[in-house]
């Protein structure tokens, strides 16, 4: 099973001149989400993971599966006032304009190793944001893990000193 | 394992009189994670379900896990202009104002049985828009199904016809 057949192309969306990897027809397969969340779950090797964080709204798809996987528990990581109790915030850009993420203040307990998921590694402003929310925590981060990697965009060069893996990398 | 204890009162949010059940703390414990997918998954029946549709964002978390376990794929019901592919939409009034709901066109095929999946049921707003657009597309409606339901809300009123289901339930 080839998973990048399962990714749609959706040309200027959510603006013109860019092309949007749509993961809807991956996730409305059985067969297809199950192999995905095998291979995330692959990446993630040997490391004992206690917390999974994903980020919303698609990054919680294969976040909770690869919680539930891991033995781990799961903690969002939301846009602004959308979670209830005491949060920390973190400012960030990203590829289409910026925004503050937010996560529960009692989401990490110090020590708690870390894997970050989101189903996109663009220009990597996202995932380095939510690297400092963990570690404001007090989060040790075992791996920051993407479904797909834009390599074209560079990302990982804000997300040097972590181990980064992705499934599937577009050119 | 008590579920109820894993949810958590949050005054005044998200406005004035509201009291919002917070489910992060259920999410980042891997065992009442796993517990409430199981009695979720027991809700289920005997179903056979091949499309399991959840509301964003919440919906989002046992709605993937359900899916998972069920054999079935996954649809994500998004607010609008989130989906990137072409949509079909329905508003609904909610209980805390009003807005419109959008699923992909191509996320159910006639004859598909589905099983829709959100957190809570309060006014039943939401649950209601959501069936319409499934059967908009010809799916079957097994069971409508929630990990909470506010019963002093009324919602399953909205809901006459359909089986509906909840995990635990508020007066």
């Amino acid at each position: 099973m080839n998973l990048a057949d399962y990714i749609r192309d959706i040309s200027d969306f959510p603006k013109q001149g860019v092309v949007f990897k749509d993961i809807t027809p991956l996730l409305m397969d059985h067969a297809a989400m199950q192999e995905t969340t095998r291979q995330l779950f692959d990446l993630v090797g040997n490391h004992q993971v206690d917390k999974v964080v994903g980020m919303e709204s698609r990054g919680f798809f294969f976040a909770t599966l690869l919680a539930s996987k891991l033995g781990a528990g799961f903690i969002p990581v939301r846009k602004p006032n959308k979670l209830p109790f005491n949060t920390i915030s973190e400012p960030y850009s990203l590829e289409y304009g910026f925004d503050t993420l937010e996560m529960h203040s009692d989401a990490i307990q110090p020590g708690d190793r870390v894997l970050i998921h989101d189903d996109v590694l663009a220009t990597g402003g996202t995932a380095e944001a939510v690297c400092k929310l963990v570690e404001k925590l007090g989060g040790i981060i075992l791996q920051v893990n993407f479904l797909m990697e834009l390599t074209f965009l560079n990302g990982r060069e804000k997300l040097e000193g972590y181990e980064v893996k992705s499934l599937l990398k577009y050119k």
